[in-house]
């Protein structure tokens, strides 16, 4: 499954099994969905060995220790994956919705609903689950995917496709809805991504450099994930004691995510009473502190911050600190810096509130709260495909009204121009 | 300016311009479009000896009479240029408005709000007055926004883009909020679509070569417009005599534009009574008949239509015409043919049209009206930059709201994961 032709015709197929997906009712998606679970628990073993050929050549590849662990489908993962599912099952199926309706002087009825995206293509890395879990919001809102699981994965990725697939022909799911191209090379995906009369949207899944690969290639809309590079601006009005619970939380309680704080900025008139706090508080967490010269001289522990480390996503437990005069500065360091995913403020003043809430470009603003919450579940979508930093169709977490577009319907009774 | 620096630091300064955008509110918005108004009529004889100048070069180069019109600025499209720019204080700014909101069980308050997308290059080609139109629609939008016209129209656009900004100016317009750079060559369009740092968004207008091309070589999310090859279909439970005067009237009335029918289908046991009566209707309008074995059996006029006359939008009197056996291959045929732009169903069967409407993919499905009507105009928007063909961000015509995108603002207490 190489060949220009053959991913043309995969494409091809997709693109008609979403013409049949817009005519499968929100009951029988549902009834799809509960196949697709029941049949990923038939199939636990068969998949657990695909997974064990993965493991055993991710060892001998030498993937570190979180990688292989990323990689593993343990009895949790695959339970997981069917409470996904099963989930899915509840939430409120956004294909067909009215967005909103209107008549015009002439009569003419026009109602925006909201309609399937069409085909979209998933490109992601490593973590097998993503079979499932993209599978499942896609075939949800009547999309029909292309999944290009990452070769480390190929087995698991196969494995699970394979099962979706026999679980949801069981009930009449339209054949080519789920599928799945595990061995496509590079050109291929090129070959894939450039199929634009029949795939309507990208999303990329991994590291930057996948994404940036993607992107570069693309000639069908893409959604993507760089990086998340969030702030936390502690005003001069701030409430000092919250400032610092929420910039304990950011920064520590799971510094590997894309909406940790990499980055604090301090008005220069609290420093003082503030920077010894909250220091005393991350060091003890453990915390790496990079500093400006305002912030090096009120706490001395502090390493010295570079250029770079104001672009950086560090993924870890390492903060970078800076001293700022006014709200101004932090806001303009925040549109320089960001990466327009989710910063915060924690501040009392309204007018502090409102021009930073205002100013900041970024998907999600926070006032006097963490910038832990950025995620679909924390939302209340109940599932989420990505946090988008794109600022077209999908901005921030992604869930199922994210995965459609809409129509106008308009009904006449014969006008014309 | 043409090199790699001087672009990027034209992009830099256009998101410096976008942020300070962010903050000069409806009223102050109004009061420059005015200005700009104004000085295009204050400038109106430089601005006319600029054209002189494009004519004299387009006459020289053999530029066609049509082309030529397109590029002439007369005194009613300068006053167009004007009375866009002040219609447009009217509408209302969508930027700032809440989409929705919702509170979380632990109490956040999550509002969406639409907010400026940012960075908008336009790329475009002949019509002068696009400078113009296409300035004015993102200013009112807070976008700064890059214009890069066609060559033909080189001296014309920047007289206009001077007046443009000297008039923005003196009411404290920010100062690269509209810039035009009407010099760069294919590979400053490259260096331009690719700087996905600073610029949000890419709309190409133009010939489908033209789009294309940015297609190809952009980094940046480009909304399309590639061309509009519609349907209208004629079902057996048709009003026949409605079902006449739609068609003529989305065949004739304009026949070069996107929204015009290229493509008559129209069910079998219908064609009997259908074909003969309303292809004597266009005929007598000078239009050529390109028909199926089936529709010409029934009107020997009609010349033998090729596969490719399915693909084909004419933008000229010309239409395609097939006989199909029911809906379901009229669906197929548009589904397959179809350019996603605008349909039309003609039928008083309430099951015939919902099914047309719910499963022909397309961003305008009509109910016994014309295709004609797909036009920011005609939908009540007041003003529009395009029409889309995509499905991602924005479908069909866009208009003021389809320029911004949203971004989450939450109010919290102190929350922290």
């Amino acid at each position: 499954m190489t060949t220009a032709e053959e991913i043309e015709q995969l494409c091809r197929r997709a693109a008609a099994a979403s013409h049949a997906l817009a005519k499968v009712s929100s009951r029988r998606k549902n009834i799809i969905l509960q196949a697709m679970a029941d049949q990923l628990n038939l199939d636990r073993e068969r998949i657990q060995t695909a997974n064990q050929l993965d493991l055993k050549a991710g060892k001998e590849a030498g993937l570190s220790a979180a990688m292989l662990d990323r990689l593993e489908l343990t009895d949790a993962r695959i339970d997981g994956m069917m409470d996904g599912l099963v989930q899915l099952q509840s939430l409120r199926d956004p294909v067909g919705k009215e967005i909103k309706h209107w008549t015009r002087p002439n009569g003419l009825l026009i109602r925006k609903l909201r309609v399937p995206i069409g085909v979209v293509a998933i490109i992601y890395e490593s973590r097998p689950n993503v079979t499932a879990d993209a599978a499942g919001l896609c075939f949800k809102t009547s999309n029909a995917v292309i999944l290009r699981g990452g070769k480390e994965a190929a087995h698991s990725n196969r494995a699970i496709a394979e099962s979706l697939k026999t679980g949801g022909m069981k009930k009449n799911m339209p054949e080519y809805a789920v599928q799945l191209v595990q061995t496509l090379d590079r050109d291929g995906v090129r070959e894939l991504v450039q199929q634009d009369e029949y795939v309507d949207l990208v999303i990329p899944r991994g590291g930057e450099g996948l994404i940036r690969a993607v992107v570069d290639l693309s000639h069908v809309p893409v959604i993507k994930h760089y990086k998340g590079v969030c702030h936390t601006y502690v005003d001069v009005s701030a409430d000092l004691g919250m400032a610092v619970d929420i910039s304990e939380n950011a920064k520590c309680q799971r510094p590997g995510v894309c909406n940790a704080m990499e980055t604090l900025l301090v008005h220069q008139d609290v420093a003082e009473r503030f920077l010894p706090r909250v220091t005393e508080r991350l060091l003890a967490r453990g915390v790496e502190l990079r500093g400006d010269d305002g912030a090096r001289k009120l706490v001395p522990e502090m390493g010295k911050a570079l250029e770079d480390d104001w672009h950086e996503e560090y993924l870890d437990l390492i903060l970078a600190v800076r001293v700022v005069p006014d709200i101004d500065a932090a806001i303009a360091h925040i549109n320089t810096y960001g990466s327009k995913h989710s910063d915060a403020i924690v501040a009392t003043d309204p007018a502090a509130l409102k021009k930073f809430s205002g100013e900041v470009d970024a998907a999600t603003v926070y006032m006097n709260a963490s910038t832990r919450f950025t995620d679909g579940g924390e939302f209340g979508m109940g599932a989420e495909i990505g946090v988008s930093t794109d600022k077209l169709h999908a901005r921030g977490p992604m869930g199922l009204e994210e995965l459609t577009t809409y129509k106008y319907v308009i009904a006449g009774d014969g006008q014309i121009r």
